[in-house]
């Protein structure tokens, strides 16, 4: 079994030696570093990945003990994490995760499916998860989230928008999928802008939620080429496999807690 | 040899067998046909390639003949297009264009080089190019382009806005190339604008040049993958081999008869 | 409602005036034409859309009087195609394929989904498809065929070899996917060999099947990179993305008349 | 000023600890790590990079310092490595190459151009680079190669086979661009081999040359679409610009002291 770290601190000499001498010292044995230091805000992002066998603090413990090299958070790897789905109409992100959950990529466990509709329930229940269908109601929402002890909440095209309280209460924990290649195409519709502007690539974009619109950091993204043939039509189906692709991989980061944030920036480590 | 029409009407029934039966004729052999029918503006868009071989009309006649079917433009196999390059500083379009057409790839003859500074000159001169240093005299210039028979112009990240009057003079036969996948990141510095807003792709645009600065048809685009230990500076070098394959790839469709305007977006037959 | 012309025929002058005028002395109007000559077989290839509305001929004729310009299919926009789709254990392949039929993506009618084990019935069920167990029993899986009408056999990850007989009954009908960029890693456990091999990208391929093993002509393939980070367990969940996608795009060339065979390459018009 | 630690041992507990340490002991200032454990060979790689300002070691003392912990090598960012660059008759390489050293993209020093033919004098010497023509003459080639002080090998589509002797004499130094994605296509004419086969993507390799042709540790793969109407030419054309980008990209991780060899693998840091 193996533990993860992850920091954040001031840049300063001697926190890689400090953090795996300290790793060392009780016994652990490095599995996985990566580290990066921002050079503009001059913070230092790690995590840290090492075998348990034989460590000599107690896992609960553990967190504790690094709390002194800055801001920590350490899992384990027998520890699941909790994601809420939250869904409108479209199947397509919705399939897509239970399938890759199913299939053991995202390594997690699904809480709760969560809709303002009911016509999804029997894709969640196929795959054996609880659906809910809580339309315009942020606080039976919230109160499932915390009864669920939900870490991540995935939108996978939710079709409605967070107030900036639901979205406080969970900061840097919602993942959203735009389907443009931010920053074009913010706000509605996007597929038609991008078909009235005439590009020749579409995207989709994977990002955290903030409270301004379609412009809180980003974590994936990822293109197709068109053409001239293709309609607004083609363009959506092209763009769910974009959309599906960008919103696992980034609840994958997320989940293996590979995600760092730094001011309107992601760090995948 | 072969020659290639390229038609633009509107829409009708029978357009393709009146053409088709036109070169049947005439005794030609038809080596490629494309065509697209725009469903919004019901326009008909057709590029036909046949060899002259035994065929009945002198080329000299052939244009005139087939004006009866819509707007129509001849070339001949034989007769490279006139293209000139206009160049500010930096020296990788340049360079590019240069061997590529030196290796045949794009089919023309450069007619000049034209630049703002004497910086690239050498460039230029090594292929054997003519150079012309013409900074802020737009007058100049376009009577240099009319003496030289100008076809198109490659604005190679030339670094001056051209005014409506000198766009004007070229419609749909201005190509430019913008460092970022539009309509992201209009204007200066997008290089900085794309790092600031954190994006995990960046791209290049190449369009046709309109009094609308970056707004013009899109022909090409192209974007690479990047992460958060990308500078501004590595986006600069990842960016410089996109706004070359952009550039050249549009400057080909354009030089082989490919290239079609439809409203603001682009047709590549 | 549209008719859709595949033609296969020799070379010859006028071939492309004969059938579009074809078309328009019976009143049809084209809607798309799409041609390529193979400069090696001199075989010319055509896929023809014309709008049936006001077409002088009954459509149970066209066929037959468009045989004189050679190799002829005709088929109709409101008529699907009926395609079978072969499993054995992996349901990656099948999930992609029923979700993407439902979404109205490839457009065809599942006949029947066939395996050779027990495991996936409860998939094809979910999604109101009739699933067939059919181990080593060639025989009645071609009766089934057969009786089910299918024009497509889709291998889906289908982990048997088929025979001679059965290839033979269903010539250029038969897509398979393999998973890696063939001709590279043919054979058995290609992402092992990839590993093995320590290649930097990994592919998949779908392929018209044929009696030698992966040679068949290739109709789509895609890749995807890799680091010295991914174990032969990443390159098999990376590489199940790249399956699915070339094997639905074939499936949907297929269904929309597409596809054609010039030796041992495809054609996709 | 930077100095850049490889590292390569037996994976042990520890050794991250013990080199950071050493680093912070000497009042080092980590500012890039990375590393990686192969998990069959168990065999451990580290690239360090850390600021020199006020280390307590001289510089011409550190790797000696630090060759307890395996096998290292140490460099530093003000030292350029010098590189020889083979050619036969292909420009694409050569000049694309000279023009990312130009530009600062390699940093390195073109020590020598050498070559089996006079072809290429111009393009070399174009650039300020010594250019020596050298046919079948590997005696004089070595010598050179030592006289020069040679880091690097670059075979830029040079048409000549190596002897085993050649290739002792420079282990996991010479670096050669092959125009497949290896191991498909194998051997000569591989653009040839790929249309027979009729591929829907050709590719490029650039992997360390040894003693078996076109089986050494791959460093970069890249690949391109391509269509039943690309000819060879075509396929020859699209291939160029791969064939520059992969070994350019591989050229770039040597120089940058990224690359590391694990029996047939390359690992980049």
């Amino acid at each position: 079994m193996n533990a993860i770290l992850r920091l954040t601190c001031r840049d300063c000499r001697g926190i890689v030696a400090a953090v795996t001498s300290f790793i060392l010292r009780h016994n652990g044995n490095i599995i996985n570093l990566d580290q990066y230091t921002d050079p503009a805000q001059k913070m230092f992002f790690m995590r840290l990945e090492w075998d348990l066998t034989g460590f000599k603090l107690p896992r609960e413990k553990i967190a504790a003990a690094l709390q002194k090299f800055g801001n920590v958070a350490v899992s384990f790897s027998d520890q699941k994490k909790r994601a809420a789905i939250f869904v409108s109409k479209y199947d397509h992100c919705l399939y897509d995760l239970l399938l890759r959950n199913k299939s053991g990529e995202l390594n997690c466990d699904i809480a709760a499916v969560i809709s303002n509709h009911e016509d999804l329930r029997y894709v969640a229940e196929t795959f054996g998860q609880e659906f809910y269908c809580l339309p315009r109601d942020e606080k039976k929402q919230l109160a499932l989230l915390q009864a669920k002890k939900v870490d991540l909440i995935i939108l996978a095209r939710y079709m409605q928008i967070l107030s900036p309280k639901f979205i406080r209460a969970y900061p840097q924990k919602i993942i959203n999928v735009h389907h443009s290649f931010l920053p074009a195409f913010k706000g509605a519709k996007p597929y038609h802008q991008a078909y009235q502007r005439g590009v020749k690539i579409i995207g989709a974009t994977a990002h955290f939620a903030t409270e301004d619109l379609d412009q809180g950091p980003i974590i994936q993204q990822n293109v197709a080429q068109i053409s001239h043939r293709d309609t607004v039509d083609d363009l959506i189906v092209k763009g769910r496999d974009l959309e599906r692709q960008v919103l696992s991989a980034a609840a994958r980061y997320f989940l293996n807690d590979r995600l760092f944030v730094c001011g309107n920036r992601t760090i995948i480590l």
